[in-house]
Formats: C-alpha cells, sequence, structure tokens
C-alpha cells in the first residue's frame, strides 16, 4: 500500500523560497504566473495498511504544528 | 487557475533525506514503513489559463534534469 503525505506552509505563513521563485520569473517572460508557493511531499510504501503509522508518521515527524499542515492521499 | 507542481527523484537516484527519516521511525515504533521518499510540491496560481507558462516553470526552474522528474495536476 501506498501513501502520499502533502506538507505546506499555512496560508497565513510567509514563503520566502517561493516569493524568490516568483521574482524570478518576469526575467524569464513568465508573466502569467502570479504566486507560487513551495511545500514538500513524502511518498510513503506500507508493508500492511496500517493507516494510524502514516497519521502519526505525518503528524509527528514530517509536520512543524506551528507554521504547517499536512494531508494524505492514500493509494490502492 | 491554478496548478500543482510535483518534482520527485528519479526512481534510480538515492534519497538521503528520505532514508534518514526511514531510519529514524524504528525507535518511533512505526515498523509498518518500509520505504520514505522526499520530493517538492509548488503551488502555482496563474493569471489566465497559460498551461505553456506552467510547463516551462516546471522544466527550466524548478526540475533538476539530470535527478528530478516533474508533473504538473491542474485544477479548476
Amino acid at each position: 500500500m501506498k501513501a502520499t503525505v502533502i506538507v505546506t506552509l499555512k496560508p497565513t505563513v510567509l514563503d520566502p523560497q517561493g516569493m524568490t521563485i516568483h521574482r524570478s520569473l518576469a526575467s524569464l517572460g513568465l508573466t502569467d504566473i502570479t504566486d507560487v508557493r513551495q511545500g514538500k511531499i513524502f511518498q510513503i510504501q506500507l508493508k500492511t495498511g496500517n493507516r494510524e503509522h502514516v497519521e502519526r508518521l505525518a503528524k509527528e515527524v514530517l509536520t512543524n504544528p506551528v507554521i504547517e499542515e499536512y494531508r494524505i492521499v492514500w493509494e490502492q
């Protein structure tokens, strides 16, 4: 079984990496893009279907709850 | 219009960050997880629906074609 954990900054938190990418786009002529925000993605492989382990991994290891939020996408 | 660009290491490329996370899991009792691979996600906001701009951003700015691959998910 596979799961994907997507960790993104909370909408209210400033994203300096995304802002830097966005600023560089004008010089490339990519003027249609108005915002870029960066996050992390984790592809998890599970032996059995123990979803609780993925929930705990996402909550306790992969996410900083002060500034980040996560969602889990299940496959198979 | 929104787009999400997902950048991951090619399957043949070693992922030291993912391996470090995976190694730390035994001590937390998360023994059901057999593999963790880390990638990056970019949430893009577009003024109009110019998909070519997002394709170019993903290919020329966000991805290192030697070790990474990307896919684009379109919303709306």
